[in-house]
């Protein structure tokens, strides 16, 4: 990855330019794309690192853990997680336990979700899904696992610099945005509205619990361990939930646009359960255009933040022209 | 629960003797059960606030989550925490986040160890299990959000007067016992040495991680979280690693000489299924020794405790002496 840290002022990357960029003629999507992969490696190798163990009577449990974790993915969460940190001018380390707990809780709600007694799913990710490889049982284990341990990489992995208050926040609002108020409330309205008529108010609720908060937590938690003061967070807040949102809905569109092959799980799946989603609420077009929207508000949100946001800035862009 | 903080200098409770009991006649063993009883209450009704929500949407979720929670059960870890930290001179506050996030814990386990895909019990604690109230997504769920609530109990419940170095210690050992290297590795060994010869030092293994761990986060967590040092920590592990053990092998023991109605949940089920048992390999008589000598082993680790630890050695004789 060449040339470490060589970047100028305005780049906001000081430590992933190419060797072969020219002074002052960095390409912004160059630039963007080698931020991301470095920070998509580093969560990677800092995951695999910290689900290493030398074989013993429980292996197979670890084997099952980094089946799903380390399939590869898009690790957004982490990726917003880092970026808000740095954003707020904090260091990318402040926010790695956050970062790595985060892909760690979305992998153990996949592996769950996918469970035969919720979606019962057979493809995640291009690769059979974690049950079908390694039986109900042990999945079921295995996102036990993933959930309580990524507690413990949150603890261990923020170092001791970040403030007792800022570290005991993010420990909460993580479990808020996980638990009962948050994700597994979404699972559950997203279990009993199956077949249901729901109302647009109802579905954003579903949303903003099963995939906003634990964006929300990511990018309010790392701005709070970049040591972000309060009007920083309450705009990563705004980002986040249209981030969140937008997500989601390029998700329903995927599931009616594109084919298994393309996305990597099955798709269609949504009108097969009845479930409400936005294309069907509003039609394909008008949800385009909400995807749009969201793009820009999350955008809008950190009109406050200077050039450090820009990696924010090209996630909401990424967020919503990704095609699987 | 009147006469509060009226016992003498040389009682270990400083807030729960009867009002009726009179000055200088405290009955060590009425004493206890005071003392008991109060944590057990105190602890009952942290847990009733801390999981009660306005109906909502996801009201199932929480009625689910509620529904083996506030089961009733001996509440032994979080007991032992409270204890723990009160044995070193600290205050019950300090380890009432603990106490509360072991017991969300401890039911989460048992919820998803019942699943069908697990052991699939019908009856626990007298009554239908999880999932045959709320079936198996719904169980799944609730566990699931226990599990996650916990850690945010934790973070927000334990008083800002707690350092922040025993704190993000208390999250990181919590994490450890309950997951991939505690809790979840003994499940995962309980479910892969069914009908498989056992020896005594991996069924020791076994139990040191499905049952020891948390007993061992209850105790040494909650002498950390009460200030206590180095040595006491030391001293509360032995102590909690023989009553662990004890618990243990007195299980096995109910579980063969006990009847459904006595115990509360189904016995003789380790025979039907093969699985290793103390009983089983000892001998019912060679089991008791064991049991009454992880007793002693308990009550001698903390030889260099005073009265405040009185209650911790109780609790070694209730564990042994336990008919359910």
């Amino acid at each position: 990855m060449g040339n470490l840290k060589t970047a100028g002022a305005r780049g906001y990357i000081v430590d992933a330019v190419p060797a072969s960029a020219a002074p002052g003629a960095v390409n912004p999507a160059a630039e963007f794309d080698a931020y991301l992969k470095r920070r998509v490696r580093l969560v990677e190798e800092t995951l695999a690192q910290r689900l290493h163990q030398p074989p013993g009577p429980a292996a197979r449990l670890l084997e099952a853990m980094r089946y799903s974790l380390l399939a590869g993915g898009k690790r957004l969460r982490p990726v917003i997680a880092l970026a808000a940190c740095e954003a707020v001018g904090g260091k990318l380390e402040s926010a790695m336990g956050l970062a790595c707990a985060l892909e760690m809780i979305h992998t153990y709600s996949m592996i769950h979700d996918d469970l035969p007694c919720m979606d019962d799913d057979d493809l995640r990710r291009g690769k059979p899904t974690n049950h079908k490889v390694y039986g109900e049982a042990m999945a079921t284990l295995a996102g036990d696992a993933l959930l309580t341990d990524a507690f413990g990489v949150l603890a261990r992995l923020t170092p001791p610099a970040v403030a007792r208050g800022a570290l005991v926040e993010t420990v909460a609002e993580l479990a808020a945005a996980a638990g009962s108020p948050g994700m597994v409330a979404g699972q559950t309205l997203d279990l009993m509205d199956e077949g249901r008529a729901v109302s647009l108010a109802e579905l954003e609720d579903l949303h903003a619990r099963k995939t906003g908060a634990l964006f929300v937590a990511a990018a309010v938690g790392g701005g709070r361990l970049g040591g972000g003061i309060e009007s920083q967070l309450a705009a990563l807040d705004a980002y986040a939930r249209a981030l969140g949102l937008a997500f989601q809905v390029i998700d329903d569109l995927l599931d009616v646009e594109g084919s298994t092959e393309q996305v990597g799980k099955r798709t269609h799946k949504d009108k097969d359960r009845g479930k409400a989603t936005y294309p069907a609420l509003l039609g394909i077009a008008a949800s385009r255009r909400l995807a749009e929207r969201l793009r820009a508000d999350a955008i809008d949100a950190l009109a406050a933040f200077d050039h450090r946001a820009e990696p924010l800035r090209r996630l909401a862009k990424l967020v919503v022209e990704r095609k699987q």
